[in-house]
């Protein structure tokens, strides 16, 4: 199964990402990754993207996408064929929410352009929501923020609008995870829950 | 005005850019440009482009579009908004003809991505044509052939006549210079002949 995390910054999915990655790959063979930076040669891409050193409003875009062609023709691709589990943290429903709704960019060439490009489609993919406020709070704590948490509030908040209305579009692919203020185990337990509903016991 | 220059490898274009430059440049103010790589930073783009070490079908497409859009905003918009002209070698017809034509890729959608970035749009095309065989031979003297000229006359001859399609659909911004084998003078009073036409008398 090919399965995607998604969620704002600070929403805990990196967490949850690896538990359950922990969880599948018990005899081997899971694959574990995300984007942007997921493949090899594709750290200096994360570097550009998220020093936020680009001056045209849709460079963005292009090098997220030239990120993910690359990241499914060496990581996504080959382990689907190879049959294996792979747990991706973040994927094209992210640049969807972060151009579309948080940039203004235009939907439906944005969604075709993952078609078009043939890159594999998820299974499932699991939208940690989570409000806003919180999630920036955390993130806060981190560190040094990165050019999409500079953007502050108003904006995390037009990215989860984008998310719930990617999650109502394709009920059957997304599966929403209300995290509240639940701890990582009770979250975990439901992430379990609606991947068994999905076909995947754990 | 803002006059792109195609064609093929070893077309010529580089020789009549820089001398409609240097004709345009005589009180100064006039912009030289190319892609892919024509700008600060852009050079290590043009490297992973020219060296062919990508490995999906798109990503090569999207490389192209950053490196544009960024050559837009930084390098191209200015020069157009200060009234200056530019004169850029390859351009978004570039990309239509090399990866529409050659690869295969679809037309409408890779078409549309300069409209949706709003990239500027050129007031002449120059076509710089020329029969892909001789093209290929004097590029062969060159030196080590990047990853476009090791595709071989095949993919040379697709190009070609995608820029002739072009040309063909889009005729008051195209003028197609048959170059045969003319010598540099020769084509360049064409060149001036054609700018002439279209309202910039050199």
């Amino acid at each position: 199964m090919f399965i995607t995390f998604e969620g704002i910054d600070g929403c805990g999915k990196s967490t949850q990402a690896r538990l359950l990655f922990e969880l599948l790959n018990k005899e081997g063979g899971a694959v574990l990754t995300r984007e942007p930076g997921g493949w090899e040669g594709g750290g200096t891409l994360r570097d550009i993207v998220l020093s936020g050193d680009l001056r045209h409003p849709w460079s963005e875009l292009f090098l997220f996408m030239l990120d993910r062609t690359e990241h499914a023709a060496r990581v996504i691709g080959p382990a689907i064929s190879e049959g294996r589990h792979v747990v991706c943290e973040r994927y094209h429903d992210s640049t969807l929410a972060y151009q579309v709704w948080g940039r203004g960019m235009p939907f439906e060439p944005l969604r075709d352009m993952a078609k078009l490009a043939a890159l594999p489609e998820p299974d499932v993919t699991l939208f940690f929501k989570i409000k806003p406020a919180l999630a920036l709070s955390r993130v806060g704590k981190r560190g040094k923020p990165d050019s999409f948490e500079r953007e502050g509030l108003a904006f995390m908040e037009k990215i989860d609008r984008g998310y719930r209305s990617l999650a109502e579009m394709e009920p059957r692919r997304w599966a929403v995870i209300e995290c509240g203020d639940r701890n990582p185990a009770e979250i975990f337990a439901q992430v379990k829950d609606v991947l068994a509903e999905r076909g995947l016991p754990l």
